[in-house]
């Protein structure tokens, strides 16, 4: 499938960001000029009946998921990294190119239905450490929502996902 | 005036982070479970008229500003922390407890009306960054939207502020 071109024309492919050989997309223009069309296409697919709570993942997860909790009507917590939010928290630690990180978030008992969201999917590590997350928490993942999907990238298979343009 | 009860019962107020002497407000359980209520109140003060974007603060002023920027039907840029958007940036230093730091914030030429939006306000020295950045950067300030004002800390004055909670 074709990506919109609307929105494809509003990226900015800027190189050697934030490393040497890296192409960064530089969604801002797209922020700035059609925010309520990109929240809409990430959430169009999402069946958002029993869906009690959304997760951003730090930082443009937070961004791109509170509009769509505004806009779907639902709440809003923080995936965040370690130290970054008060106690009682849970955490999961995960492997990154060279050493380990963890992610945090804050500690919930009643079993609820969330939709994940991001801004790109790369290799996928940091959205594998918060489905283990979420499993621990008593959160049953509905649906996963990224903008970007850099399919070239991915190291991993995750079911439930909706990504809004996708790059082979 | 008296701070919205709903609202207050909602923040826990957690001791000694995220260090010893400090009481940090969690706005969590508010997120979670009064956030359409909550981005409702940051905005129902402010003339949406003839604003053109919103600006959220790292990090939790892109929680708040993201969903006010969706439910006003206006665009959003981050501004944030050095080092963290690709060029070409602006960027403006301000003074910490201890040193100094640096916020950016995505070139920007033609002018524009913006609404800065954070989650607190405390001494203020983030807000002032802000403020001179956006002259910086042809943005006029309409409005400022704060969650939470702990006036016993403030040490600027700001014009045309707007505050949910308010604590002496």
């Amino acid at each position: 499938m074709q990506n919109p071109i609307e929105f494809e024309k509003l990226i900015n492919n800027i190189p050697d960001f934030p490393k040497k050989g890296v192409i960064f997309k530089d969604i801002s223009p797209l922020l700035e000029t059609n925010f309520d069309a990109v929240i809409q296409a990430m959430g169009e697919k999402i069946d958002w009946q029993n869906i009690d709570l959304i997760l951003g993942i730090e930082s443009r997860g937070f961004i791109l998921g509170s509009a769509m909790a505004m806009k779907y009507g639902k709440g809003f917590l923080p995936i965040r990294k370690k130290g970054k939010l008060p106690p009682p928290v849970i955490g999961e630690d995960y492997t990154l190119e060279y050493g380990t990180d963890t992610l945090e978030m804050r500690l919930n008992e009643m079993p609820k239905r969330v939709v994940l969201v991001d801004d790109v999917l790369a290799t996928g590590g940091t959205l594998k450490a918060c489905e283990s997350l979420c499993r621990k928490n008593n959160y049953e993942i509905a649906s996963i929502s990224v903008l970007i999907n850099l399919k070239f990238l991915n190291s991993y298979p995750f079911s439930k996902l909706h990504s809004v343009l996708n790059y082979d």
